[in-house]
């Protein structure tokens, strides 16, 4: 039986999963609760009752896309060996990237609301870098290293990582006559790179 | 004096401008050569005469940032020495990405038109994948290697690069706790990282 969306922690929930739909069909330029009530048939004012702004309902469809990403990457093949380890993690990040384009795009390709106002957002979205820190830690060994080295470590591989998930999602390589065997290879490829590089500043 | 866009040749020269404006303004999704009609006053047939649908107009508008982002490439500073030479072409790389983000996401980020119509555009974009490929290929030296392995380096480096030039500009970085030092030393590490790991394979 299909519910009303009108009791108060329904519409709360509606609100999200409305606000996904109208990023899915018409992109983020066009989400505003205005449109989120529109979709919902209710009153222009109800959406306002649980998010003050459209950037408040914006920060919380955001939060559960890192929310469901840092799930996706804790759940990976666990290996003892920091390398291999690191490797999973790459491997699931990608997986998530390419089976969820629209969360992934909302996570690092959207403009963020103000970041002061969102505290939950920030936390959730520090989660996720924080599983890449803590495999990166391992990698460096029991000498303890500074943060700095290890958010540049994690920038590189972040970067990469990025970089290879938004090239795949978008098809580019068969646009740029990428040989079809380096585009089979390329994920693998790119993981023995960030191996190599990490190798040679870790002794 | 203003210029009227009625005449045939201005008029297709207007519409690449017109359709820029929708996009910057309304994001992708609002492009329509009816929208692109009414931005520039005129009939709703007229931009039919130079482009039969949609896409064609699209591809056109892309194979001019690839034009303008390859000229960009082309007068980077040159180095004898290749691996002074590529950190060379991943500065320009990242400059133009930072100052021509529409163009940058245009090339980078947008749904191809069905690119059998479209043979300028497809020329242009591997136009500028081919700048990549003739360093990488001085940095492999006087053996000859194979199109796959060349493929291969620039599918990395690329990945690397488009990563690091989205959260550049996405100011990700400032919401995922990552420490000031790292921040202003990102770019210069990436391209540490990139150099380490060539280094490795190229013996």
């Amino acid at each position: 039986m299909p519910k009303t969306a009108k009791e108060p922690i329904e519409l709360k929930e509606a609100c999200v999963l409305a606000a996904h739909e109208v990023i899915a069909e018409h992109g983020i330029e066009a989400l505003s609760l205005r449109e989120v009530a529109r979709k919902l048939d209710v009153s222009h004012q109800a959406p306002y009752r649980h998010y003050p702004t459209r950037d408040h309902l914006l920060a919380e469809v955001m939060r559960r896309c890192f929310e469901n990403f840092a799930r996706s990457l804790d759940s990976r093949e666990r290996f003892d060996e920091p390398s291999a380890d690191l490797r999973s993690l790459g491997r699931a990040y990608l997986r998530f990237a390419v089976t969820h384009p629209l969360e992934y795009r909302l996570m690092f390709n959207t403009p963020w609301p103000e970041k002061a106002d969102h505290p939950a957002l920030v936390r959730d979205a520090t989660h996720t870098m924080n599983i890449l820190r803590t495999v990166l830690e391992r990698i460096h060994g029991p000498i303890k290293v500074k943060k700095s080295t290890i958010d540049l470590d994690a920038m590189f591989i972040w970067s990469t990582m990025h970089g290879l998930a938004s090239i795949l999602q978008s098809d580019a390589m068969s646009h740029l006559d990428i040989s079809k065997t380096a585009q089979g290879n390329a994920m693998q490829y790119v993981m023995d790179m960030i191996d190599a590089a990490m190798s040679s500043c870790v002794r």
